[in-house]
């Protein structure tokens, strides 16, 4: 099935979602970076975010991840233009180092063979499940994640479509 | 080593902390609603917490749960006057089921071994580390955790302490 809508559009919509009805992402600054198709990254300024420390609240840094692997699958879904309600099963994160400076989560789309598994999924059971990571890298301009460079944080959540209600 | 504060003059400095030092639970409307020495509640209403289903934004969630284990070693090493910084390394959050009024977290106090383990290491390396649990039940008053009562929300947290830099 051919994307009717070019990353530019179908990312808009994701800042439009953020901006309709999900207050808190106003609150901490959260906007699309950037997304090609392939990689989304989420990015908030330090400020709202901040901690005693002077770095990122680890709560922060959840949410930039945690909706950076939910924007990629809403992204998605929006391409093959499916119906559905989304929701986040299950979210685990690892500090690996503090963020200093501003967040950028990055998340990169599963791959074809997984993303078709989870389309017919859908398709035949009117539900399906997938699971997507995302990076956080301290204060950089990090477009790829580089297996030799070491994120200061890793996040990994389990995701679920469901027919909309 | 006995107390010097009571539960209440305790869990006001964790209150002043979010205040001074993270901005982000003001927006949230973020509380201490109890500790007894056991069992810290934090508690968020929902309006600033919603989601695009009219129920808690599992962001937020994440962040009262990883805030109130975060908060009962901070009103742990408060009440035995231990000098040190607190970080969170890991969390991992289950989404039960949608939290459709005020989100309320429980975290109870590890056990008394537990505690004292963890003090132990922490004079005697200068560290130590703590695995707390939290659950989040939807919309209800309970104020224990209740084996029978499923919750809507379970979290488990990896935390360190370090000496004071």
């Amino acid at each position: 099935m051919t994307a009717l809508l070019t990353p530019e559009q179908i990312s808009e919509k994701l800042k439009q979602f953020f901006l309709n009805h999900l207050p808190i992402t106003q609150f901490m600054g959260l906007e699309v970076e950037s997304y090609d198709g392939d990689t989304l990254i989420l990015t908030a300024p330090l400020e709202p975010n901040i901690n005693d420390k002077q770095t990122a609240f680890g709560g922060s840094l959840y949410n930039t991840a945690v909706m950076a692997c939910w924007g990629m699958i809403y992204l998605k879904t929006q391409e093959r233009n499916i119906d559905c309600d989304q929701v986040v099963a299950e979210g685990s994160v690892k500090y690996i180092a503090p963020v200093k400076g501003r967040i950028r989560a990055i998340c990169h789309a599963p791959s074809e063979t997984e993303l078709n598994a989870f389309y017919e999924n859908f398709e035949c059971k009117g539900r399906a499940k997938i699971t997507l990571d995302a990076a956080i890298y301290d204060d950089t301009c990090v477009m790829k994640i580089d297996p030799e460079m070491k994120p200061a944080v890793k996040f990994t959540g389990l995701y679920a479509i469901l027919k909309s209600q």
